[in-house]
């Protein structure tokens, strides 16, 4: 069900190939792929777009993220871990699949409206999530939760669950599911090498957090005489499409360790600085290591906000000032973080995360004349992406060629109805809080 | 030329009132004021707006900004101050007053798109922001900036300049004129003192940048043997109706130096993370110790945006990361700092910043179903303006009652026409710089 090829005449293209050129230019999409990234691009057959007043943008990454917590902005503000793990606890307890459905569906309409297009999350009742993502048209990389059977709340063991929900969705053109280990304070290594194996076996990422606060690394450090990564080193498990969420408390050693076995890091920076875990994560020595980073949300509960475009602006505040270096994490890696490097983290460099001749087209088309992206220069707008841009100048967005944004309207899916089961949601999940 | 009054039927309304309610109330605006803001308004003569998807926001205050800069916003990113502040000056020396009142119209439309009704503005030619403010219909407190004449680019005095702008512009509606002595860098004891009477003859604000960098405090102190605030002190500048902007590098003698002055201060942390000045306002010691303590932008030059929106989110991931401590700054404070707490350092605390009977009605119709605001629960609304609504959800803006925006479109000006002007300023800007 090839859909009509379209070119998209003109536009100012961010391209972030290699060289991260960004030209005018005309773009080509067939069969879900760009065709024709230059001049001239041949209309026979196509769709005609006339461009000349867009920014055409490679679909942001969002590398770590807990989308179904929608309906849960605001439930947990301004406490410290301790308390805000209690409150959202007590709602996890009571969530169901179909809560966890309507929360994934705003999540998801929530980030498509801001250019992502892509996103790696870590939840339970994943099925909700991938029919949200199917639903409405997104990539999503989805990662069941598992964690030691005796202190979880899943019906069942959690990596039979995971198991069976990645034979369930494998083969799915816009889900691709995988493990995905809590955290070492809930896993033991039995779970942590189950998960490696089932991983290995299906061919899928494994997604995790890692060395998020201090607390985390300092009862590990005393209960196995390691922190975290040298830890999950030594149990052999470490290795290439794993992705750890935070790698905010490590030493170079660590750090070292994760480039030596090729893991990525999805940075969270506004999620860390709001829960105040005090740290901050290296990310320039990760980067000179050759460590994939790529940017993270987390989610609303901690953010409180799904735009990767903020998350840019802050990742790069953050690094100049804990460095006192301007010249640290400038716009331009910030968007690599966003995009290509995002890609990297999932194994599909190849295939997402640039304007590329090849690679399949996740793109948005981003208004030139909005305020947010004055002076709308060649030379500037990827300062502007970086630092500036409001999610309103994100008019259509497209994935495998297909718009699922267009005139910051969702194309599949009613956002008043996914507005109003997300709002019931949240009248049953808000009840559950003291 | 009163308008006619409107009852805005059934909002919910963030008061920013002494107890801070959130309320499901009628407001009735009449003659440019709050004259009813509880159940059931009567509607005799009124425009009636159903408004039951709506929240009421107070008007959001800038408390530091060059708002004329939006053409050269992206033009000096990722540099070291000195860098940064070569490239601006290599283009301040080419501005003409045309192009200030291009780029101020350009960054007014988009301060009033993004809910911000009031600002603090220091910068030369203001006659041409002043025009812009006027014509767009926000209320700006604008500073001409003083220095000592052997270092400026104006032609005349810097003091009779700003003299002369107070004059042309008191008894304005919307422009209310002050002076700017621009640091202690470039302002000796004569142009400090200077400022000062001609603030207290022609009872106007004083708006001055302080303590923003350790070279700055460092090299004013082996001058002059005192640290700023203190030398300030001295020569018998600091009194009431003043706004320092920044406050970043004071010890606790100095902040109660400005606290015993009754000086207020405009944090801006967006602009010191990105030019990486080190430090961090002492923001809650600011509080404690009883000083008005507003936010600012400042310019697009150095944050990139002019959304408060974004400026109350960084705000409170700054100070809570700084101090480990998810506490401080919570959810309402910012929302304060960025409405109230504004309107006190302006001097306005008695009719602006608040919904409140008697107050200028300057405000937002911000959509509660709108993405960023779900779950648009009362109790999570003040949560969702400080960290995460986008500005998209500012359907209309109100100043003195009077529509500013409408449907997300600027009511007083042609944003095409404002962008066009703005970008041939920006064209002939850029050129300026190496």
């Amino acid at each position: 069900m090839a859909s009509t090829p379209t070119v998209f005449r003109d536009a100012l293209v961010v391209t972030q190939d290699a060289e991260r050129r960004v030209v005018r230019a005309d773009v080509r999409v067939e069969n879900g792929r760009f065709v024709h990234v230059g001049e001239r691009a041949p209309s026979e057959g196509a769709e005609v777009v006339d461009a000349r007043t867009f920014a055409i943008v490679p679909g942001f990454v969002n590398a770590h993220t807990h989308v179904a917590m929608a309906p849960l902005r605001g439930l947990a503000d301004d406490r410290d871990l301790g308390g805000f793990l209690e409150r959202l606890f007590a709602v996890d307890a009571k969530r169901t699949e179909a809560d966890v459905e309507a929360g994934a569906l705003a999540g998801v309409a929530e980030m498509l409206l801001s250019g992502t297009t892509s996103f790696l999350d870590l939840y339970y009742f994943e099925d909700g999530v991938a029919r949200a993502v199917d639903a409405l048209g997104a990539r999503g990389f989805l990662g069941w939760a598992v964690l030691d059977p005796e202190l979880t709340t899943q019906k069942g063991a959690p990596l039979d669950n995971a198991k069976a929900f990645i034979q369930r969705w494998s083969g799915n053109a816009r889900v691709q599911p995988l493990v995905a280990p809590q955290g070492v304070y809930v896993c033991n290594e039995a779970t942590w090498l189950g998960a490696k194996a089932i991983a290995e076996t299906n061919h899928t990422l494994v997604h995790y957090h890692l060395s998020e606060t201090r607390r985390e690394v300092h009862e590990h450090e005393k209960k196995t005489g390691l922190r975290p990564p040298l830890w999950l080193d030594k149990i052999g498990f470490l290795g290439p499409g794993q992705v750890a969420a935070h790698g905010v408390w490590m030493m170079r050693r660590e750090i070292e360790t994760l480039a030596r076995r090729s893991v990525g890091v999805a940075h969270c920076p506004s999620s860390n600085m709001k829960l105040a875990t005090g740290g901050v994560a290296p990310v320039r020595e990760m980067r000179e290591c050759g460590i994939a980073v790529g940017l993270g949300t987390d989610s609303v509960a901690s953010n409180n906000s799904l735009s990767m475009l903020r998350e840019m602006h802050i990742a790069g505040l953050l690094q100049k000032h804990q460095t006192w270096d301007t010249s640290v994490l400038p716009a331009q890696v910030l968007l690599d973080m966003a995009t290509i490097e995002g890609a990297r983290l999932l194994g599909r460099a190849a295939d997402l995360g640039s304007v590329e001749v090849g690679k399949r087209a996740d793109f948005s088309l981003v208004r030139l004349d909005h305020p947010t992206l004055l002076p709308a220069r060649p030379a500037a707008i990827v300062s502007h992406l970086a630092y500036s841009a409001s999610e309103e100048a994100f008019d259509s967005v497209f994935v495998a060629g297909e718009p699922v944004v267009r005139g910051r309207e969702l194309v599949r899916g009613s956002w008043p109805e996914i507005r109003s089961a997300a709002e019931a949601a949240a009248d049953a999940l808000w009840r559950a809080v003291p």
